[in-house]
């Protein structure tokens, strides 16, 4: 951390700031230049809050050269981790995994349905809300229970793999029981308290970023499970909000390999949330393997037209084989491989 | 809600849009234009999901003409809501309400001298976190209970009512039994849990805007208060995500005059983090009270150098003296006083 | 357009807002609806200025049904536009066109330098700045008349045609001089006098987006230069201003197939901008080129470590031949193919 | 500047960033840390363009220590900058300026009309603009040169200053012969090539923030003119894109007080554009000059509903007259007071 004098700024005032900077513990280093002093911060172990010193007189601003976030990144481990699923799923490795399913679980007919097809498609792990977030009360908020059961049902029948979210602490433990990897969506992604939790269960994690997150604050969120002992972790690029109208949500492409570059995590990518348009689905599909995302998370439905949530961004069946067909194609290109259904246990 | 058709859409195309609205149990009515037919959905009880139209063939757009919620809007009740706070004290009325003090409790002598100053000063809340929600896991995260139990010493001691935050549906309980307002945090906006939970404690409610949030989405969290039962609830504006690293939020003061048009509930400011620089929150202050704010909630900190968490954005006692008497003269060119002590039983 | 009545509007109320769209020479057409009235205005051609109902008493808002733009509209011509070239290359096409060079011509040995390093990698347009517009005003200006001659010599030399940038009325026929391609940079997207004079040149246009334009704005300045004749139309997707400071804009590639739809110009993709981080850049080709893209926009400088503008994002002549192997393979995925250099008269 | 090193840059690559520095004349200061060496750049005089040492081997990041602009920061020139205009009226200092009239010239007695109401009113300078940018070219584009005539008879019959914007560099000179104050507008903030030509005009200048541009990108925009010689400059909060459809704009009130900080020059506000509606006008009107605004600028048309262009954002003369009242007494709480009609020659 380094702490910039103003130009101005009198020799009181700069040992003013070394002073803080020792009463808390840590070596200060002032470093006087032509134009201004700057007060290197020595031994900080990412637990300072460089605030403080923002507002002290003479001071013009503060400047965090460490990034806050430890294991989550890089430096702390150079090689991409790995998330381990039953029957020998991996997400983060070679191949490109392909999640996909209607918003909600709204009937049985309706989650075997769309579950066979997405499994003949070519997908391997079916999605679907049992507990719904939504921006109104009046709006439907998922089968609840019944939606975990229908998923267990259709987990059976098909050996596809589910994920599906929770909503809060108790809902943790209920998914857990469940499915096979935890969603934390966009809305929760700084719900501490269900990020303690998510990090102490026994299951890997899909963490949705939030509609206004920063990367950093991305990565400080999967810190908190790391920090809980949960490595199995698994990020998520879904659309940040824009200024544009076009679109339901701007989708951050170049996330993907910002997040790569800056942590070791597997990132998928959610176009349908990302574009909110049927027909931007697999064209973003595409672009979002291209740029090197370790996977993609589908809406499909079988009857868009009539889904109970989030119709307009949901592909049909027919629709999801085409862009199996072409994202396929797609990895090929960077050597990787869409990954084949699993056997579940 | 309004169904448009393209241009080019067919006679076919728009008898599918018509009998999906029917199928619903809505009656449509079909309105060709010079340019295009638009379809009307008469009956609209506020549950229909347009976006299943959004993507069926031959549509161009579908338009919500009805806002999404309902208690929560002036249509709905046209006499501004006031909340009852123990002593008398109301918010919402002809009173600006001042609330101040530490960004987090951090031990007995801080916040007993917070809270003096400040009452002192002219406020008559006091704020401070027990349970704080931390972008990384590494930063102080309040002193829990302990920090509950300092709160209510401060308002045995001085009379000042205390506003603090939960943040998940447990603390909600723990909060409510000291706190005469439970704060959820700008993070939480849409934990709809705690929401749930929050309208059915029998405390008010301060709601803080999401940093991402649109009006729409706050007043639609409020209505989850609503519709749980609780109409104690105070809004809060307190700075939007914006693209100028020159300040750490862009303080959205026009959601003031907004939400007082849109909706009968009180709305308070919080310039502290809505600029996130000492210097700029009196001058925001003043800026918020002249628009309409019915309030404010300002972090005062005995040593803003040596806070635990926000120091660069509190203000020295002193600094919120003087904030008090400029507020002061604000309210009265707006025929407003600012609120004086309560006496708490 | 429709205007929409407040639940409580009265009969006076609307009957003042038809009044006003039969003095203005159009149809009114009124519905009542369940919960509200709502206006429709039939005749309007586009110029009526929708603003003037919202403030009307009553009027709870005001809905445009048609977009604001008419000629770049698919709707006004449903096959794509091409635009054609000197050597019979095109742009909107099959082929995907790869334009490249540095942001700034700086000289001669350096623009000659890339120019034919670009050219055997496989680019068939040279992009160079000789006129450039800068943030600050002791920033590198570029060379002016001097760049445009030696870009003019570098397009001899190499057979690549050429893309620059004009800055003001008069710099478009300096340019038009020299350059293939005349570019309209972002921050002048709306510099209405530049877009007229870049009309009735006889030389294509390679429009960018503005830093915060939306798609309908980009479109509505496509309509000027269409206005004034040019129909020889390129679209740019470079980068909008987002909040995360961990790239330089948020590269919008969505932007591409929403562009596609709604619009018959063709449109190419800066990666470069659009990340502003040299090792972004090939990824988010290979994602542009798989939304879609009809071409790319890249930086490249033989030493850009020590370019006078834009180092960071500049790719090295080695970077750019990895690039363009594997954006062909990604072009070909789509059944599209790379153009090929043309021969220049 | 500073060149942060990544904890894993090797003694070579530090030496590479070290010897960079020193080719291009300046002085480094390598700083070796517990986590990683930074490299200071001494002598730097704001020419350095830091992005070519982001990519070298090694660096983690470039921080830029100095601000960008010179002239027009307070550590430039201490005091508040004050602009003269004709009869004595100043900005920037006590007084706070009321400008005001319609978006457009529409007409000889909309202007007169408009301009004696404003007068009565207290505004002392009238705004109306003759050269119009629009966003489709078939929005209609203003009177020209008959919208100048109109204006400058205007300001003959009523005394009041002329504030009227300038669209290109030729426009400058046109403008220049009437108006007493030039103004660039939002969309031609980072037009160049007009800032040099209105930097070189011996008229002030109104410089209003582009629609997503910093505070920084500001104060650079006004750097050229200073870089031309016209120091004479009153910049202009106007709103900012924002993601809520509920405003036109983010109207970033917070802009005031940053300004006054980092520069002497004063800024106005515009509530009408930062708002775009009109019920919300005067509350920001407050708000500005509550947090400290030097000016505002108001449109004010005698029939908002039969306005050519922004109709929905005017206020009628009365509401006009009621927001002077209450603005005078907000003023009068800072110790300021509004300025009152100056004498023209």
């Amino acid at each position: 951390m380094l702490v910039v004098m103003q130009h101005s700024a009198s020799d009181a005032e700069i040992a003013r700031v070394v002073e803080a900077i020792e009463e808390m513990g840590y070596q200060a280093r002032p470093m006087p230049g032509r134009q201004r002093t700057t007060v290197g911060i020595v031994g900080n172990d990412g637990k300072l809050d460089g605030s403080r010193f923002t507002a002290m007189p003479g001071v013009l601003e503060v400047i965090h050269v460490t990034q806050p976030y430890k294991q989550v990144s890089r430096e702390w481990k150079a090689e991409n981790s790995v998330v381990h699923l039953p029957g020998g799923l991996t997400i983060g490795g070679e191949e490109v995994v392909l999640m996909a399913g209607p918003c909600s679980v709204e009937s049985e007919s309706q989650i075997l349905g769309v579950a066979h097809a997405v499994r003949e498609a070519g997908a391997v792990i079916l999605r679907g809300g049992a507990f719904k977030p939504r921006t109104s009360p009046y709006s439907f908020q998922g089968l609840g229970r019944k939606g975990l059961e229908l998923l267990r049902r259709a987990r059976q029948e098909t050996g596809l793999l589910v994920v599906t979210e929770a909503l809060d602490p108790e809902g943790v433990d209920l998914v857990a029981e469940v499915a096979d990897i935890i969603q934390i969506g966009a809305r929760n992604m700084q719900n501490f308290s269900l990020l303690k939790r998510a990090g102490r269960a026994k299951k890997p994690v899909l963490l949705k970023r939030g509609i206004a997150a920063t990367i950093t604050e991305l990565l400080l969120s999967a810190e908190y499970l790391l920090a809980e002992g949960n490595d199995q972790i698994v990020l998520c690029e879904r659309g940040v909000r824009g200024f544009d109208p076009a679109t339901r949500n701007v989708f951050d492409v170049t996330a993907i390999p910002v997040v790569h570059k800056l942590s070791h995590l597997p990132i998928i990518a959610d176009p349908s949330h990302g574009t909110g348009l049927r027909d931007k689905v697999t064209p973003m599909a595409r672009a979002a393997v291209a740029a090197g995302a370790d996977g993609l998370l589908i809406e499909v439905h079988p009857d868009p037209d009539r889904a109970l949530s989030d119709g307009a961004q949901s592909l049909a069946p027919a629709q999801f084989v085409e862009l199996v067909r072409q994202v396929r194609a797609i990895a090929e290109v960077l050597g990787r491989r869409v990954a084949e259904p699993a056997e579940v246990s």
